[in-house]
């Protein structure tokens, strides 16, 4: 094998993760490394918990990214607030419910499964129904923006669902946070994950989570040791903790730190409320340029994720050779079909900065472009 | 708050990790950002893959960089290698022999512990005798290097003991790999995980690891499924598997990859033999150094690490006032003591990247200077 350096051809990234990323954070990324204990640093991490705080709404204490990506985020939630032998009620609309499914069991907890077709959004009554068949659950688990799918569910709704019976809600906001309407402390969410490499076009890597106050007494309650040590938010949380002295618990991925924090900036110098206007507005034009060329979106219009964009492969086109086109001739990667909707669907993403108008005029140009005969 | 840039002031690291990284890993890490199923970034994993074989000197097909810290590294091969209510030998001789008990009994394993003094490797005596009253043992777990103390232990030997009785070995090399000789093959090392942040000199946040075909069989044999799904090496292996297809298992940190790619690059254009040599030479120069300034080294001659040099604070001497000395008025971080030697040692590295002339230099005036009354 002859080894050379790495230089990747730039793409266009409107698949359904990693999103494009902005000169600005990739430029923060590459800075100086200093030590995870430097001053300078432990500075700016209280500037990032502030801002995540803000992207998430909340002003819950342990609001922190996990040094690991989104999948890790998930798991971090359930092994903390979960202990073996507890029921949780898994709502599974698409791949990511799925995985929470895997989550519970391999804790030893019990998943009462909600099924819903993908493509829908998680039914409110069927869960109703599973809470008065199970009234001792002790959580609710959903995922609020689809990525294998591209539909939202309600997630105040179903959270209010979990506080009527008294059970913690743990929420899959990968696709979401940035993207879409997403209050944490207003809807009454206890624990919520999140991705950096979607809405918040960051550098794949890392999960911003937020435990509510709610959801720390359960932890601080915990009759067992957290299952995994390197997720044991009772230890990170004198790391990424309020006051003083931080205590060593593993190396943070400081460069990546670097680019969330400035990822986070960004979104906080656009606005919240801007970024979910701009993603909806992104989604409009694609939406319109789609429909000219008879393109058919999969998800209904009112539960319909603007920052992606899940659609038909019309009758007769070969999905992988249009894909191909699309990458080899115009250096634009749009995502497969994930699941049941491998080599049916194509997943669109309009996420953070890749929601601009050059990247909706290129799709809809290359796309026209690889589906003609 | 007001938010603004992060811009860190450049930093000399000669602390036990992060280490100075190479502007070429800083250049790597900040290339665009591509998908992690895109061809290019495919293609690029089976060069990272086979790097990472020769700097852990292996042939071991799982082989592969974990989406995470060492301390995750720590933790993939303990819940993918080890059952509830088996027995784990755990060597202690500092903070991350600790660790390693942790996590053995978080996932419901039984720790036989050999205690040793910290500053003093591991008593192979001591382990033949544990496992003559245990024989049932599984697994034999110690640290080659141990990060909180700069000892290195004879992880050879210790992998022969483990055979000798029928167990799977679980190394510790993540200060050891790239820095001292270590030899996962020849030693019959059945698992190993690293760090990418200590003598590699990339940036924090990954994890090489590497399973023996004899790991892999007893992972196939599992009777219960791994408890972590994110660190599940059974799925991971489909996206970094050999042959084909890459399945989704979760988004790789792709900008990370880039940067491991790039210093294991650096090493192995260098060599690893000149890289281990190298270390020794910068060790060698800080000794004379460091015994002139009447500083004296914890750990012996004879099983100390040249990458990471553990010596004693002198008597009258104000810990964190030197210590802010040299990061104020000379950028120069070095580490403070961990555990027991918190306050009575200081941990001078010279790891990667940073194991150069010119680092010794600053580090011995900047001591000079800081201790001068």
């Amino acid at each position: 094998m002859n080894f050379t350096s790495f230089h990747p051809t730039p793409r266009t990234l409107m698949g359904p993760g990693p999103s494009d990323v902005s000169p600005r954070v990739l430029s923060a990324l590459s800075r100086p490394t200093i030590g995870h204990l430097d001053p300078e640093f432990v500075a700016m991490m209280d500037e990032l918990k502030a801002l995540l705080k803000y992207a998430f709404q909340t002003e819950n204490e342990l609001t922190m990214p996990v040094s690991a990506p989104g999948s890790a985020g998930m798991e971090t939630c359930f092994v903390n607030l979960i202990e073996p032998g507890e029921k949780v009620i898994v709502c599974v609309n698409g791949v990511f419910g799925t995985r929470m499914v895997e989550n519970v069991e391999r804790i030893g907890a019990t998943a009462i499964v909600v099924n819903d077709d993908w493509g829908k959004p998680v039914d409110l009554e069927k869960v109703k129904k599973a809470f008065s068949e199970h009234p001792d659950a002790a959580c609710l688990a959903f995922v609020h923006a689809e990525t294998s799918t591209g539909v939202l569910s309600d997630a105040k709704a179903l959270c209010q669902i979990a506080r009527d019976n008294g059970a913690l809600s743990i929420v899959d906001a990968v696709t979401s946070l940035g993207g879409v309407e997403l209050r944490v402390d207003d809807w009454g969410i206890d624990a919520v994950y999140s991705g950096s490499q979607k809405c918040l076009s960051c550098v794949p890597g890392i999960s911003p989570v937020s435990f509510s106050p709610k959801a720390v007494e359960k932890l601080k309650g915990r009759k067992t040791k957290v299952p995994s040590w390197f997720l044991d938010q009772s230890l990170v949380m004198n790391y990424w903790g309020g006051e003083g002295k931080r205590t060593y618990h593993h190396t943070a991925p400081v460069n990546a730190m670097y680019a969330l924090h400035e990822s986070l900036l960004l979104l906080k110098q656009e606005g919240l409320e801007n970024a979910w206007q701009r993603h909806k507005d992104q989604h409009e034009l694609l939406k319109k340029g789609l429909t000219e060329l008879g393109i058919e979106f999969i998800v209904d219009e009112a539960y319909r994720l603007p920052q992606l964009n899940t659609v038909v492969i019309p009758a007769g086109v070969d999905d992988a050779e249009v894909r191909g086109k699309l990458l080899n001739n115009y250096n634009l990667e749009i995502g497969a079909g994930l699941g049941i909707f491998a080599g049916k669907a194509w997943r669109i993403g309009l996420m953070g900065y890749a929601a601009r108008e050059e990247n909706v005029a290129l799709c809809l140009t290359a796309l026209k472009s690889a589906l003609a005969k």
